[in-house]
């Protein structure tokens, strides 16, 4: 009468699975990895060119991976709605209907922006960038002089050969280089991508939440000329065919399971100082609160008020709701975890090791020097925040700037004008002050800039700057300006607009427009704070590697992993779930009957009626201990941007799901790991579940499972 | 570095744990209950004379139980609020802050109200009852006559003793009657009560919701005469020794354990007909939820219009709002679980089972006469509930009719006249009379009497009735009427109102007040109402009993529970938890960890510091699974509304903790016990924590230990 169930609830210690590794960090852990479960000599994890790490690939934002011989991939849904987008026709809406390629010859092209990076060789050039950088270099020169060497670097190693791409990445603040190789294939072809109902099951409502039931996998295929060299998309184009591919493990992955993640992590601040997290905490993140939510209150006031408003407010209000509440919730993490006690705990270590011997005088003196840059730099940034606002938040004041740096850049020959400014930019910009005309609300966008004059008048005198105080004087004050700059502006016309486009810097300089007076003057301001932010840059980049350096040799190499830079790398874990709250446990997995039960018909939870209708059949991929079809897992796993597509691998390198998403206690990931973090992936059973309900797929099923 | 944490699971499969059983069912079912956990002998439990039964007592309303040999009874905390507000003063708010007597001198009395009844001896009187109802009896008397042999009853057995009370309960709709008899003691104290903010923590928020963290418990004491005879309260009186107490189970209990209930269950309806539980989901719940939020909306719009009109409206706003959840959700269960299905199936069962053998026409014919009743009475329903909304919606109605029907209760003598319209409830009456100014809002309460007259208007003519249709005609139509009614209302005047009081019924009827006239109109359709009620509930009381004696014979005595009736009950199950969604999982323990991180320093998380100070420290109470001290616990039992404070006893008939709401899942209750409704009971170990940390309760702690 009475079943008992036994449930295994993992639960990894602290920080166990922290970490996104270099590939050569990982011979090192070959103990650690053994002992967690890894079946895998570790020392093939270390080369890129091996199996299974040279099965991992890039998409340039996403990561993938090869599942086949002939040069099929695997990844995320949301990584190829553009690709679906290019598809597009007339009756067709692929990203919205998905599409599944009947034979090889239905694969369709993923466009000419398409294409896949193959890392093939990481070098150390550490040495060349460093000779470059004098060692009495000005702070303010040194930026400009890495960027050089970079270039030369990548220049001299493109040259190699057609297909092969290369960039320098910047490992450890600077401390360390390593020029990464890779060849990159432009013929991509669609070959399967679930409709969205299944991709984006969930959509923005499911969004970083568990329990989760989202398809989102897709497959692509990689084409290369007959002779095997890389080309653009073209009929005789041949699959190609990789050095080694991923196996699937067809029995997938259980609770409590050893499982890795190898792909591209774009970006984190993980070594920040305390006093930056601090910035972040107790000024950075509430005075943005703030002005996203005075601003809000300012768009749904006018949209409550008219039709029209709402009509044009609506996207930017969306925007503001989605600003503010992901900074309400890093806000948060940073209030409420551990995050600052912990990293306090560990700089307080470092200069207790710093004051134990002599010989380390000079790098305390570093880090002293380092906090002075920190503090400037923050001092900088509170006061070139207010003039960003400014510009960001009236749109005449951003098109009549814009319009003027244009004009001044225009003095130079195109290749030497910064980016952004050179004759390529311009379709663009006339595009945007032609297409303004449909979404400026003056009413709104006269209050939203008088939120964001308030801010800056209320600011200390030190956060202002004396010529922009006098303008607003000249003008009679904040409401006679905003009067002068909202009553019938010259440029809410588009012709007006483009007329600026054609003007010369002088033009500019003798206008009457007071939009572009304030534009002026506001450009003279902001030259001056981009020569500050050059010194500010240089001299991080001179401190910051000496202070990493002094924490590698206090803590161990094997201890501390580089910040994520869209650089290959490992992540080791398992599948486990957590305990969100006192009492409750969610658990790694979920089910197609979960799914079901979600379904309501209605986007983003409209589930198509034909897999609807097989939930609950006999199939071969349900999972016997959960007895029904596996659709997402969670990890112990620590990605963040960039890892989207990463291919999920069991102890002996096997493809067991993709990552897609990330729990909500991952939301600071930039900056930490924490214990409740999870990683979300897809089961690689749902992807052949679904392949499996589809007459047409027999021949990709039989591909994914090597027959 | 990873830890496994094996945890149990236990589920129950589908109804094994339901059922509201009587003491003397309670030896047939042995065999099941050893197999469940049971240690005692299960024929213990048939004897309201013997431990454990003996301990367990009513409060009127809740359930308690002795726990130590002086008198001492543990019960909860919203159960005991009555007698904290008594012995509010006006610097102490006992309610708010908690109590705690230092010693027996300290116990505060619980107030005149206050009674415990303990059931000695449960006698069958069926016979008795059967026989006063003539075979032949008119179904228009048979409500009177059963009522008449349960007062000769009772008058009869009260007469035995002072301290005697008695009640007549019908078991299975009247196929049986059991003369309940038990023994009143009125000196009731409160010894112990937490403050609200532990006794009530999560208030409205946390209702029937999981997880919990409340420490709903408290303590009183019995007293009585020195010569042990009941007496109201009097400083000579001595603490009560009952027969039995139950002994605590200092170590508590652990999920997959089994535990059972002993308590007073008040009203169930789980035998109700599919055509009943329909008329539920398709017509009563539906139109009554319409009809609260029409009445809300209203509420609503003026109190956004008139802060006079928020601050009168408040409260109804709030029961409106309140009714429409309860009903909301009520409907959704009968919509979206198996209840009408599985009842029908069982339904089907039944009349296959009276096809199959000719002496089983009659019953047959039985049902189907039962089921043109409920068609009957049904119809009935929709027709009175109309009038009953009138007089429910507006208030000067209500005092019109109010005091219409005391004029004609007042022709008859004091004990003839209908409970509620007495000498007795006539202070009450003026008091509602008078406190009507600081309530009514004449223009909300013409428009909510708008709605419902609208909701009248509506309804099909068979549903109306042809002398208010008329009245409304005469007066000039709906509109012409509201003006009449609402255009400076006499009655909106408190002496006015208590002027009708004063009244005769030939007044009342030659009034030309349209409230008044309306009033009386009412009266006379409610009259003839009655009288259709009372014919309708013979019909149903001569009906139903054969029924239920036909799925006796047909399924087992065994194998059903009556509905319960206030009467002595228990309810056998296991601790376990439940799976509200995929991927997700309930433990069946919450911790004080749990409790403090929900503390927020604000109503109803407001847990006082100095709990939460304690928190984490070292303590006997902790359970050594959970590292910490249990708070609440779920469990399989099936229990209802009056088995709050219930004794949660252990395999060994120990007080392992105080049972005091149920899940949202078992909001049905009143219908049917789901596989996952769930009981929540506060854990004992919690209560001799919070008593741990209070100098002055070491005595306390010493009795509840048996020390």
């Amino acid at each position: 009468m009475i079943m008992m169930i036994p449930s295994v609830l993992w639960m990894a210690s602290a920080h166990a699975d922290e970490g996104m590794w270099t590939p050569e960090q990982v011979p090192a852990m070959a103990e650690q990895l053994e002992e967690m479960g890894l079946q895998l000599n570790a020392s093939v994890l270390a080369d890129p060119r091996s199996a299974p790490l040279s099965a991992v690939i890039s998409l340039g934002g996403c990561s993938a991976s090869f599942v086949s011989p002939d040069g099929l991939i695997a990844t995320n849904h949301h990584c190829v709605e553009q690709y679906l987008q290019v598809n597009a026709t007339g009756e067709a809406d692929l990203a919205r209907d998905g599409m599944l390629a009947t034979d090889r010859a239905g694969e369709l092209s993923a466009g000419p922006t398409a294409r896949v990076t193959i890392t093939e060789r990481i070098d150390d050039v550490t040495d060349t960038i460093n000779a470059a950088v004098g060692r009495r270099m000005k702070d303010t020169d040194r930026k400009a002089a890495v960027e050089m060497a970079q270039k030369q670097l990548i220049r001299d190693c493109e040259a190699e050969a057609a297909d092969r791409r290369c960039r320098v990445a910047s490992f450890y603040e600077g401390l360390s280089y390593r020029l990464i190789v890779s060849r990159q294939l432009d013929d991509l072809r669609l070959v399967y991508a679930p409709p969205r109902s299944v991709g984006s099951y969930g959509g923005e409502v499911d969004n970083w939440m568990w329990p989760r039931h989202t398809g989102d996998f897709a497959l692509l295929r990689v084409y290369v000329a007959p002779d095997g060299s890389a080309a653009p998309y073209h009929a005789d184009n041949v699959p190609y065919q990789p050095d080694h591919h991923l196996p699937l493990d067809l029995d997938g992955v259980s609770p409590g399971e050893f499982v890795m993640v190898a792909g591209y992590p774009g970006f984190t601040r993980r070594l920040d100082r305390v006093s930056e997290l601090r910035h972040s905490a107790e000024v950075r993140y509430p005075e943005r609160l703030e002005l996203f939510r005075e601003m809000k209150a300012v768009l749904e006031d006018h949209s409550a008020r008219s039709p029209e408003a709402a009509a044009k407010l609506a996207s930017p209000m969306l925007g503001l709701a989605n600003l503010e509440k992901n900074n309400a919730e890093l806000l948060t993490m940073l209030e409420e975890t551990d995050i600052i006690a912990d990293r306090a705990a560990d700089e307080a270590a470092l200069d207790a090791w710093l004051a134990s011997a002599r010989s380390r005088r000079r790098t305390a003196r570093t880090v002293a020097e380092l906090e002075a840059v920190i503090a400037e730099q923050q001092a900088f940034s509170r006061r070139s925040q207010k003039l960003q606002s400014m510009r960001w938040a009236a749109d005449l004041l951003g098109v009549a700037h814009r319009a003027y740096r244009t004009a001044i850049e225009a003095e130079k020959p195109d290749i030497d004008r910064e980016p952004g400014y050179q004759d390529r930019d311009r379709p663009r910009l006339v595009a945007y002050f032609k297409q303004l005309d449909d979404t400026i609300y003056l009413p709104a966008d006269r209050d939203v800039f008088a939120v964001v004059i308030d801010f800056y008048m209320k600011s200390p005198e030190e956060q202002r700057d004396q010529r922009i105080d006098e303008w607003f004087s000249r003008m009679g004050g904040v409401e006679a300006a905003l009067d002068a700059l909202y009553t019938e502006p010259a440029l809410a016309d588009a012709d007006a607009r483009l007329a600026l486009l054609e003007m010369d810097r002088d033009t500019f300089e003798a206008s009457d427009d007071p939009w572009v007076q304030l534009a002026v003057l506001v450009e003279s301001v902001l030259a001056e704070q981009r020569a500050e932010s050059r010194r500010l840059t240089g001299a991080m980049m001179r401190l910051r590697p000496q202070v990493v350096a002094a924490n590698l040799e206090r803590k161990g190499a094997d201890s501390m992993y580089p910040d994520a830079n869209s650089t290959l790398r490992l992540t080791f874990g398992h599948v486990t779930g957590w305990s969100p709250a006192d009492g409750v446990v969610y658990l790694p997995q979920t089910t197609l009957q979960g799914l079901a039960n979600k379904a309501t018909g209605e986007p983003p939870f409209d589930a198509p009626e034909r897999l609807l209708a097989r939930v609950g059949e006999q199939t071969r991929w349900a999972d016997p201990d959960l007895g029904d079809v596996p659709v997402n897992f969670l990890s112990t796993l620590d990605i963040t941007g960039g890892n989207s597509g990463s291919a999920t691998l069991n102890d002996n390198g096997e493809l067991v799901g993709l990552a897609f998403d990330g729990n909500i206690d991952s939301i600071g990931a930039d900056w930490m790991y924490g214990d409740t973090a999870r990683t979300i992936h897809v089961d690689v059973r749902y992807l052949l579940w679904t392949l499996e309900g589809m007459p047409d797929a027999a021949w990709l099923l039989d591909e994914l499972q090597g027959k």
